[in-house]
């Protein structure tokens, strides 16, 4: 398989995992920076057009993963695949945030849920969305109703 | 950084690009398969819940990146942040697909638009949407308004 290197790197006001809003109600509305390496400036062409981003990056101060995984939003595991737990078999972490400017090769974004420092290895434009009414969200769906 | 192994193959209707379609308006309907490797299945409990996965996955049949890329949907080069495009830094792929149902270790999908097998690196589950109204999609809204 391919060998991955980041393109930027991640300013965010988290500087530990307990300072990242988490479990069932958090809100994800920090500000943030994607700080993209000058050799890849041209790939940020036409990127201001898009209202919406979608950040892969990877979870850099993990080691290994669990394949059941008990989320902060619920007291029963459930499989890797079917939450954003951070152990995971590849440690790729996926947030869609807010474009709010560019300036050169910095991309000033809301809505980051990442450490301060991480490398960002792609970002896409957000291009569609699943309307809610079409969307069945399983364990999550059911540990915020028990919570009501 | 890490280094990425496959935790399953796609299987897929389509075996060279040509066959995928392409471009405005095109539709990606086409039903396929995740096959999930033996080891990892415990990582799938209790995905069956949700009705759409976000597949992460590798351009394995691809060498280099060109960070000005022309897509399919336009005839003008736009930054490769800025698209789909599979000629990226790091060769990584998204798909949303809808899951219809679990087989033990297959997922059986709809909206597959990767080759067949494609390796995949990840899977989430989808769990919210940025609403349409809020959406702005530069380029592509623009290419889409020339066209009609």
């Amino acid at each position: 398989m391919f060998t991955p290197h980041p393109i930027g790197f991640i300013s965010s006001p988290y500087n530990t995992k307990s300072d990242i809003p988490k479990g069932l109600g958090a809100k994800h509305d920090a500000d943030g920076v994607l700080k993209i390496l000058p050799e890849f400036e041209p790939g940020l062409t036409d990127i201001e057009g898009f209202s919406h981003l979608i950040v892969i990056w990877e979870f850099d101060r993990l080691n290994g993963f669990e394949l059941l995984a008990t989320p902060p939003s619920d007291n029963r595991p459930h499989g890797v695949f079917a939450t954003r737990s951070p152990r995971r078999p590849n440690p790729l972490g996926l947030t869609t945030v807010e474009l709010r400017r560019r300036e050169g090769i910095e991309l000033h974004v809301r809505g980051v849920d990442m450490l301060d420092g991480t490398p960002i290895l792609d970002i896409k434009p957000y291009l569609s969305s699943i309307p809610s009414e079409k969307l069945r969200r399983g364990w999550l769906a059911e540990a915020e109703a028990r919570q009501k």
